[in-house]
């Protein structure tokens, strides 16, 4: 029935020109998202919710993420610009236009308020989930842009530098950021497309970056899917059933820090440059010692099944370690990291070629966790200083986000508590 | 059951380092194609036939097109590359790996016949697709390289420069041209990524695009989809269904050149970057104007229907035409054209952001026909001298290549007929 909603937009719209003032009939659509949870590819989210769709929601096979500079310096502009942020992306995530496609207020004369590629097109699984960087509350000269500098989270601090990072700044970083997440890139496209639209005047895109495939999977019901390099990937990730875990892991707690990021969660970006043509020359034994998983099944060195527990004593008749020192399971777990754990939800990438006969390709890592000082930056470190993989990946690009709580009102939105409001 | 096949390779493969005996045994899996028609989404599509697959091919979600300098100057190097690419094509399309996956001929130290991360996916409707370019035969000096010069279809010329072009040399042309295209992005690049591993030593990857959401429908069955400026694309685009027209526009014929290419189609490619956030401050009408369709149905202006014949006569109260002179699709229809048709299968782009804060978007213009000279070359002199849209667009990589007719038997392989084998 969202799917109605769209499609009525369809017709309204479909009259042209000669029947504007019939379509801003549409201006008039309620804004109240409906509360319909995902159950086919095509359906709807949910867009409310005590935290923000888009992280333990089931991962969708497409992905368009933005980072934008603020450029205005108006925080009631600001506000205005969250505010109907807000209001679009409960409208597209019901798989409704961004706005009226028609006349806006009657008026021919103006721009449509949806760039209309997605007419006709199902939710398809949208979600739409911002986060807030470091430098929205201090820019670099540390001047506190838009009074918000007092409520800058503690742990909303930019990654170190980490060992063999090749980070590119201007892909990095950047004032807010959007993650869009669909089952069809022509409905995650039209939403950034549309909120890059709306944002006009007040903010500016710094990069953005498509993904596609799942490299993870963020709930029980989902296979494994595999990276770039042939290998399932996100095995050990935290599922959206695990409650407990989820609390202890990926939620932002009260008391952790300001209020306003309460049932919040940290976001981390790396964009990480797969050495495609290298890694395909390797032995398949040396590939399969790197991760430190069978190619096959997925399963742990030494081990027959995907989900079998990791076995960190067992040596081999050659007296050393099944599953080698350097190897990333090993070096990445848990187990290793004193319990560390995040949300994993990346995607792959592939930015046709590099102009040296190579693809430009890899892994657009992404993780959700309720402390980066505790998840992400140690077990960074630990790769960083110690995996093979080094050898085949680099980190190219880097970004931390706070992301608020979820909407739960008609009049929320998003980052509502941060401004007091 | 093909996509049993890559089930079955997954269970071999999955027993690791243990057990890459065994997986040599899939050295042994039958080359030939199956003749399945792809019924789902997830199925395989024939390779074989008298023409190739991928033109008129029910067009998929997906492509990944990639265009290939050749490195080596050793012509049986490139016939043995050409066999290797058939078969290995003919494996991918059936839902199989390009090659072992385990151990090659048994031997542990040799990399991955396949890269692995189409593991366990279905067929996808995966078609590949080759063209070779005019530089294949002919170098930029003039020579022969490969002893093909005297093949050289008189059609087969580098496109003209057309007014307003903005050609980046570093991503147009090649020697030879792949197309793969796929219900899942994940299987189209995976097929291309394994022909450019095999490719190795012998060709480099010159440039490469990803796509998305069709932009032309090319069977009557499908709805016609939206290219980024929010219209439908490719109405009257030619049908697979309209055998008589496809003789006539699409399939070179006895007699129109070298007998190699009887059964083939000439190939036009160009990248049409869109300037989104400048058609996105355009009124509507403007836009609809300039397309001479309504966003919402499609119709042609002054008409209700989207397949509504189109009216290049009847004028408006003002006494203008109601489909304007300068609008795309009166200039590019066959009407004005000496009735020039192509067959259009084009993708949507989005590669990111272009570091001024706009979308490095627009289409993947990709076209089939039977001779340049009568289609894409004089339609786009037109479209370039007048199209309003001209504003909105620019055109930044071109490319033409003959794509020979289809693998026929087993042991045919691309171009058998040009290397004269």
């Amino acid at each position: 029935m969202s799917r109605v909603s769209r499609r009525r937009a369809l017709t309204l719209a479909g009259v042209g020109a000669a029947g504007l003032a019939g379509a801003a009939a549409l201006t008039q659509v309620d804004n109240e998202p409906e509360l319909t949870a995902a159950a086919a590819a095509t359906d709807a989210v949910a867009f409310t919710g005590a935290n923000q769709a888009g992280i333990v929601t089931p991962a969708q096979d497409r992905l368009h993420f933005v980072a934008f500079d603020v450029i205005t310096k108006d925080r009631e502009r600001l506000i205005k610009l969250l505010r109907d942020w807000t209001a679009a992306a409960a409208r597209m995530t019901a798989g409704r236009d961004a706005g009226t496609i028609g006349a806006v207020n009657g008026i021919p004369e103006a721009p449509p308020d949806d760039t209309g590629e997605a007419i006709g097109l199902p939710p398809s699984g949208l979600t739409i989930t911002v986060g807030f960087g470091p430098t929205l509350f201090r820019d670099a000269a540390g001047k506190d842009r838009f009074g918000l500098a007092a409520h800058l989270p503690q742990a909303l601090e930019p990654l170190p530098k980490f060992t063999g990072d090749t980070i590119d700044d201007t892909i990095s970083g950047g004032d807010i950021a959007i993650q869009a997440c669909a089952n069809d890139p022509q409905v995650a496209v039209h939403a950034i497309r549309n909120l890059a639209r709306i944002g006009m005047g007040a903010v500016s895109v710094r990069w953005s970056q498509l993904g596609f495939g799942r490299t993870s999977s963020t709930t029980t019901g989902q296979a494994t899917p595999r990276n770039l390099f042939g290998f399932k990937d996100g095995t050990r990730n935290l599922k959206a059933e695990e409650t407990d875990l989820l609390r202890e892991h990926l939620w932002v707690q009260a008391g952790d820090g300001p209020d306003w990021l309460t049932g919040g969660s940290y976001l981390v970006t790396r964009k990480i440059r797969m050495l495609i043509e290298t890694w395909d020359r390797s032995p398949l034994a040396e590939q399969e010692m790197i991760i430190g998983r069978t190619k096959g099944t997925g399963a742990p060195m030494g081990m027959t099944g995907e989900f079998d527990e990791v076995d960190f004593d067992s040596v081999g008749a050659d007296g050393q370690p099944l599953l080698a020192t350097t190897s990333h399971v090993r070096l990445a777990h848990p187990h290793t990291n004193n319990n560390a754990r995040m949300l994993r939800r990346g995607y792959n990438y592939v930015d046709g070629s590099d102009g040296l006969g190579r693809l430009n390709a890899g892994l657009f890592f992404i993780a959700y966790q309720r402390d980066p000082r505790k998840a992400f930056i140690p077990v960074q470190r630990s790769l960083a200083a110690n995996d093979e993989m080094n050898e085949y990946v680099r980190h190219v690009s880097t970004g931390i986000f706070a992301c608020p709580p979820g909407i739960t009102g008609t009049d929320d939105f998003w980052g509502s508590a941060l401004f007091g409001q």
